[in-house]
């Protein structure tokens, strides 16, 4: 048998034939071409559904269960509540995919949810039946996987890591918190931290690589760093240990076998993960622990959400 | 059948028979009298065991199994790691405890987190499947419950939320880490901040208070702020907030059923609960759901680790 896993971002429309090793055997795209209704939209999911499984050569037969990724927030009954850049209010998505497709078994889920799934079951981590998947983007973004399920909590709000408060009273989040890990972690947080660091060093070489660059982003103080710039250097340091401040409460919490950190700045590599795991060594309350929480980049880039979604039917 | 739940504990060991509806229907008790070794301490629990077996009026044959609360780290094979006020180390406490008492199903468990079972399955979490239980004691303790099922994560070392930082490179931790919860909202956390304020204000009615108790203790500030006295006042708001900012972490990211706060300071009662709740509901990421994360105070005191432990077999 085999699975149906879509992602529904604000610019394409993804779906995929996913095999029982987890592994994409079809694929189809289309854009997403916002704005339009969420009856237009959903026409098209279904239809790249059934492109992919004109390519995999199979029919809705020979699927098992589909599985969609959406952002915004989505409840228990698979209606997505609220999804601010697709325009979305109480629609009843899983009921509209089901009619379209033919096929009962239909599961919707936050999309940063079904990467950590993808993550967890095929990607990253292994197999790893206690996981943790943080991004850095925008925002920091993460989903919380207990005994191979997502943990959705009672709302189905859960695993919202990134708005864990950090510094009380700190930076202003988005979320209406001040000091959330977001606030200090995300690539928006790192921009913002060099922006500073340059005010502060204006012989830096930071200003010649974003004058370079058109921009300040979050390679910039990284990249300082490697021309020996005392500023990039203090930059990438602090913001290492901010990452590592909220990885090392979340192992404190739920000492998962792994967490996985992805997003752009991931690209970093080892420049990365290297400090980043020396830093949550020193500090988790498990020290003396024999087993210990890997800490590892996220490998799968943006088919993990389209495989956690294929595999929402049983971890969830 | 019953079961039996043990708390060891550095002062007493309690013994109790628990029936099928969580309700201990006969305990038994012995001082632990430390120092001694760990041969002595398994044939007093045992004894304690027979004890209340006997109270009960029943027999081995009719217990399904037995399950201990102890204090340190237990590793997956029921070995007590490391108990630092029992001096334990590397004691094997399943198998000690199997031997005396002729039983094999014998399941040992971190004392918070047996009392967070307790409470979850019959306290305060009135059966939640999803549960945290919070202690504000010396330090901050946690248990957390996923599906009715502990989370003690890939080394049996998870559940520690009291060691997540809110406040980066804030106060000392016992831990090793700076900034951690426990540093801010323990009982002890509580007292230095009274100290504190009362430095600060030496017009204070806490120097009046103290000096009435003979000490400063956690009830000082509360007293003070009963008495309208600002620096009271200054003192339990910002307490509150502390203990807020940490439990509106745990609903962003597990949004369990239920968080409940126990320990000495929550008998205060409402006077904490309800600023508590405000905060909690002011700020938590779910703002807009409909079910949200229910915050209340502990029910079973002492008896939450017996009866949690009573619990294990099916719980671990």
């Amino acid at each position: 048998m085999y699975t149906i896993g879509i992602d529904l971002g604000g610019t394409n429309i993804v779906a995929a034939v996913v095999n029982e090793k987890y592994e994409i055997v079809a694929k189809a795209k289309t854009p997403t071409a916002m704005p339009r209704t969420p009856e237009e939209i959903f026409d098209d999911i279904a239809k790249v559904c059934r492109e992919s499984m004109e390519e995999a050569g199979i029919t809705i037969a020979d699927i098992d269960s589909v599985g969609m990724g959406t952002p915004g927030t989505v409840n228990s009954q698979g209606i997505i509540e609220f999804a601010n850049n697709l325009g979305f209010d109480h629609v009843p998505a899983r009921q509209m995919l089901a009619d379209r497709l033919g096929i009962d078994e239909v599961y919707i889920e936050n999309d940063a949810n079904c990467a950590a799934l993808g993550e967890a079951y095929a990607g990253s981590g292994n197999g790893a039946k206690d996981f943790v998947a943080v991004t850095l983007g925008t925002g920091v973004g993460s989903g919380v996987i207990v005994e191979g399920k997502l943990v959705t909590g009672v709302n189905n709000a859960g695993g919202e890591c990134g708005h864990m408060v950090i510094v009380v009273d700190g930076e202003e989040c988005t979320c209406g918190r001040k000091g959330c890990w977001e606030a200090y972690a995300s690539a928006t947080a790192l921009i913002n931290q060099t922006k500073r660091a340059m005010q502060e060093y204006p012989d830096s070489v930071m200003h010649e690589l974003a004058e370079k660059e058109g921009k300040v982003s979050g390679r910039t103080a990284f990249d300082a760093m490697r021309h020996g710039d005392i500023a990039g250097i203090k930059v990438v340091d602090q913001y290492v240990k901010y990452i590592a401040c909220g990885l090392i409460n979340i192992v404190n919490a739920l000492q998962p076998e792994v967490i996985c950190v992805g997003g752009g700045i991931c690209n970093e590599g080892e420049t990365l993960m290297r400090p980043l795991r020396r830093y949550v060594e020193a500090e988790r309350y498990s020290v003396y622990s024999k087993i210990q929480t890997k800490i590892v980049k996220a490998s799968l880039g943006n088919d993990a959400g389209i495989i956690g979604a294929a595999i929402l039917k049983q971890a969830k």
